[in-house]
């Protein structure tokens, strides 16, 4: 077996984001940043339209760059150390960024549960569609210093197809306070995957982060994917 | 909230299946009873064609009614006591099987590592076409017995589609044993997940058990799928 040698940094403190890339067989380096996303938003004039994919790119791009900087060449080292790495000469820097895109509408967290019962409501035998922007950086340690050697920002877009949900489900659903902090009011990966028909594209993706499309930036950026994985 | 009702009792011994009941909710009741298999695909006469759907439903059938007989009312109690519910007075049994079909030809666990090698070959940059059936029974406790009160069996189909693989990921992959214990030589949960670059379909039935045709069937039979959330 191959040691491990590009570490993994998660630019998000999404649970579902970081349990996706263990089950991947990668434990993240998790460093989450505050990023002034309402900055980023107010340069997109809704005149043009949703622009959902600009956003989700956008969005990715400036938490990756609000993560890199802070990062240390020790505390590298001491993750390296701790995970069966040999060195912590490289690494990448993943951020997402997700918006559900519901009858021509962005749709954050419903945060109360009429909004949830509303949201769930409009979602129940519908198709929409999930765009999930990807910031990945390639870091390397030379040194005592950390520099960033390429970024690549791309998103995806996968259908999302629901099943018809009865009143009572709903209501049974919101009871359970799941959909209420999560974008879109839904889970895959949670109580709401029975309530999901199929999905047209990555179902990662849906959960939050498309590990192929991780994948296939890195490679672009010369890393080879299993390089990745530190726990097997 | 309110308190489960309905036990699901899981007749598999997949862990990825009883996990994709976890995250949805529900602790299965795990029961693995011997069916003669190699019975019912001796029934079909390959020189029909594959016939996948009616192999999977078979299997998955067979698998349910080998469980049944074996449940008993003092199990059914002792786990509804452990896991939040009131009473024990219905269950459904579920029962899968799944199949993977390559290039018309039906594929199963590699076992070897050459043979790992040569399906994962066969896989890189490939559409298959993942078959799951379901077998759901209801059935109800009264007084000292467990009696079977209906039973739907159903199957469906999901395209999985593949990225390419370089050799040395495919080498890598099958390094750590991953890939040689599971139908098809892959995993979309594990290891495997940025190696399939999306699917058109259920994704839970790719990991074994498709979440939203239990759910249809079991409402089907009359069960309100919130009372089987013993684990919120």
């Amino acid at each position: 077996m191959t040691k491990p040698s590009t570490i993994c940094v998660l630019a998000s403190a999404s649970p579902a984001r970081a349990t996706t890339l263990r089950n991947a067989g990668i434990e993240p380096l998790i460093r989450v940043s505050a990023a002034d996303e309402a900055a980023v938003l107010a340069a997109f004039d809704d005149r043009d339209g949703l622009q959902t994919q600009g956003k989700v790119h956008a969005l990715a791009r400036v938490k990756a760059e609000a993560v890199i900087p802070t990062l240390t060449v020790a505390e590298l080292e001491d993750f390296a150390g701790q995970h069966g790495f040999d060195s912590a000469k490289a690494a990448i820097v993943v951020a997402c960024d997700s918006m559900l895109e519901v009858n021509g509408e962005l749709v954050g967290k419903p945060h109360s549960p009429a909004r949830a019962r509303e949201r769930i409501r409009a979602l129940s035998g519908q198709t929409v569609t999930l765009h999930t922007g990807h910031a990945v950086s390639l870091v390397r340690v030379k040194g005592e210093t950390v520099s960033v050697e390429a970024t690549r920002v791309k998103a995806v877009a996968t259908d999302v197809h629901f099943t018809e949900l009865t009143n009572a489900e709903i209501d049974a659903y919101i009871d359970t306070g799941e959909p209420l902090e999560v974008a879109g009011a839904f889970t895959i990966d949670g109580l709401g995957g029975p309530f999901i028909a199929g999905v047209t594209g990555d179902p990662h993706s849906v959960v939050g982060i498309s590990l192929p499309l991780v994948r296939s930036i890195a490679t672009e950026l010369g890393v080879f994917w299993p390089s990745l994985w530190n726990r097997l």
